[in-house]
């Protein structure tokens, strides 16, 4: 921590003056900082933002704190994850281009990122609980999982780099507790700090707790979560990650970024989608949302599709590392085998994402971070019956993952959740 | 490598007079290095091995090299090596308190480790093509297994700890590049570096390089050994890694230690059983090795159970890390659960485990190195039959392993191809 010894937090009188000298601030914001406009914008658990705009443009400046915004200098974090972040970004930005914002600056003593303003974009989850539909959202992120997630391991990388990198990301040990913590543990047992709709969801609360299979399923998911170190993953690729206009879908925030599974980014995603679908009711007013829902479960089976596709291409046109070598498949006139391999593969991610998806639904909605899609549906029997359905979902993903065929009949149980009491 | 920019190889002429300063060497062998005896017994593949030897007693000192012995100076190879062996020499005597040789002292610049000279001692692997049966064999290798593998894992360790550890080993690329390359690839086409006893095994050797299943698993089980750093494994744990008295059994050259998956450390081991098992007939001489034979098949057996009761007993004594909590578990008066986590968790090993096997007699037969159980068997004939019967059963341990249910059914397959043509 010695390197971050004169950290001194930024706000909103403080950034022009201390920013002012930057070459890259100046070009894009204006050379005079008085004209400067600073506003702070962070809604997220852990960071300070702020939107800097002067006559030129404008640009966001992001700092961690040493602490965790949402609970307090109670809870102590390592600055070094801006560091992570920027490492996270740049990479990223290599592997799947245009997907993230520019990086115009990082001062690694003050945990500064300074990157591009995003506008109009809004957080994706929050045009979802909106009803908006994007267009081209599942191209974007299915793409951006494949490029990302293959572009990153063994199967692409020279593994020497990749285990130099792994190395560099280990260090992200706390945000990875975390993860481990409030993911995979603390929603199983009445740790302190979770908290859930009260008194409504108790009793599937104490049956989740005392259910025998989906402790073990939570725990060997943390097992894979914690040693099975894929490639360079995004880390909480939930919709709070994603920025969207309906010309532009980029991905932010990836310091929880660390050589994990590919699975986990993309079962997170995909959670956070079939929340978004049983929370719908809660948001529905006077117009049904029937088209909405039928959207996000089409947007679930696409991104799968989009990603499976992308995978597949660059298995094929890609595979450069050190797993799977085309001298024992394609150079042998075995290209069957490469596709045995391939669809192997693709099946461990498709059984281990649904097990992530699992418990990421009950973590949102029994653990410490609860989501927006539910925690604005203010009255609580409304929010309860929405919680429970995907709690159900969650519980059946996590246990009988190695079971489930498609994502057709996941969504059909999705359906008869949202439209019957199935117990 | 600056580090090693003065690096000099010993010889017997130099030793004693560039080690005569150490007053662990003077403690050990006497403060005359005059009247030191110094002889080379070097015979694995990478390094020298000095034994000197003085007035007050011996020691043995182990430089590494900065390319393969066996191989000669075009293929070099990080003095670095050292350094990890020394480390997790260091590792492996706190987990397992009296498995591996004491160490004297550690010169990183040399690569030179100086340790306890073990003395009647021999390589297992010699004692067993002699018909030597090692009593309590079984117990400690079982224990070394279930100690090591357990206590540097997510389940015991720091978790903090535990990924530092990675990082460190997670530079040891070339070592894991060998077995990368020369176990999990090499042998499945026709690589350069490979030889086997021609002509008599040419069918096989193709049958086995146009099997697409089993290609498909070793490259599978290639993406678990390179992909899953559970805990820091030796990496290279054959008969020859194992020295023996009758009333000792120490483990030694953990120069391939990184952290990676439990089960290779164990289907390497019992490998190397299963290929002594088939040697033994080109060892017979007049007397019959059937009572050796139903010792090796025993011995399998009981590293294997006692393997699993050691694991079993740290995991209610010693289970402290962040996978699967006792809070989760037997805090909630849950037995049950933790006892079904156990149960898979020592699944995962069991199928794992039998995939490592197999390939190991592949390469071990089909690749570069070969092992003594099989090259001391002058008759080619005689040889390529021994060996054949290991392809197979190696073959069969690959892609069935999801599928084998016990070692009973594994050793019955054993005894029917070392006594009946078995296709």
């Amino acid at each position: 921590m010695d390197s971050y010894k004169d950290f001194l937090a930024l706000n909103v009188a403080t950034l022009a003056g201390r920013l002012k000298n930057l070459a890259i601030l100046q070009e894009q914001i204006g050379i005079d900082h008085k004209a400067w406009q600073v506003r702070e914008v962070g809604d997220g658990n852990l960071n300070l933002v702020f939107i800097v705009e002067g006559p030129k443009g404008a640009a966001v400046v992001k700092q961690a704190l040493p602490y965790v915004r949402l609970v307090g200098d109670s809870w102590p974090l390592p600055l070094k994850r801006s560091f992570f972040e920027h490492h996270a970004l740049t990479r990223q930005s290599q592997r799947d281009l245009g997907m993230t914002p520019k990086i115009f600056s990082f001062d690694e003593e003050q945990a500064i990122i300074i990157m591009e303003y995003l506008t109009p974009h809004v957080i994706l989850r929050r045009a979802l609980i909106e009803g908006r539909k994007i267009p081209d959202l599942p191209n974007k992120l299915g793409c951006f999982l494949a490029r990302t997630l293959f572009r990153g391991s063994d199967l692409c990388m020279e593994t020497k780099l990749r285990k130099a990198d792994l190395a560099l990301f280990s260090d992200n040990v706390a945000l990875c507790d975390i993860t481990e913590t409030l993911v995979f543990s603390d929603p199983y047992y009445d740790a302190k700090l979770n908290r859930h709709t009260a008194p409504q969801l108790d009793g599937i609360v104490g049956q989740l707790r005392t259910d025998r299979d989906l402790k073990v399923a939570a725990q060997r998911l943390k097992h894979i979560f914690a040693n099975m170190p894929e490639t360079l993953i995004h880390g909480d690729l939930h919709t709070g990650s994603v920025m969207v206009t309906d010309h532009d879908v980029r991905v932010i925030d990836p310091e929880f970024a660390f050589y994990g599974p590919m699975a986990f980014d993309v079962g997170m995603l995909l959670a956070n989608f079939w929340m978004s679908y049983f929370s719908q009711r809660g948001h529905e007013g006077p117009t049904p949302r029937d088209s909405m829902r039928r959207y996000l479960l089409k947007t679930i089976v696409q991104i799968w599709n989009i990603f499976r596709a992308e995978f597949s291409r660059l298995w094929h046109s890609e595979r450069t590392g050190i797993l799977y070598q085309r001298q024992l498949f394609e150079d042998q006139n075995d290209a069957l085998g490469s596709a045995q391999a391939l669809d192997q593969f693709l099946h461990g991610i498709w059984v281990d994402m649904l097990g992530f998806a699992g418990v990421e639904m009950h973590r949102r909605i029994l653990g410490l971070a609860h989501n927006a899609d539910f925690e604005l549906i203010t009255d609580p029997d409304m929010r309860a019956a929405c919680e429970t359905k995907a709690l159900k979902l969650g519980r059946h993903l996590a246990v009988n993952r190695a079971q489930i065929h498609s994502m057709a009949e996941i969504n059909a149980l999705a359906e008869r959740l949202e439209t019957e009491i199935v117990r």
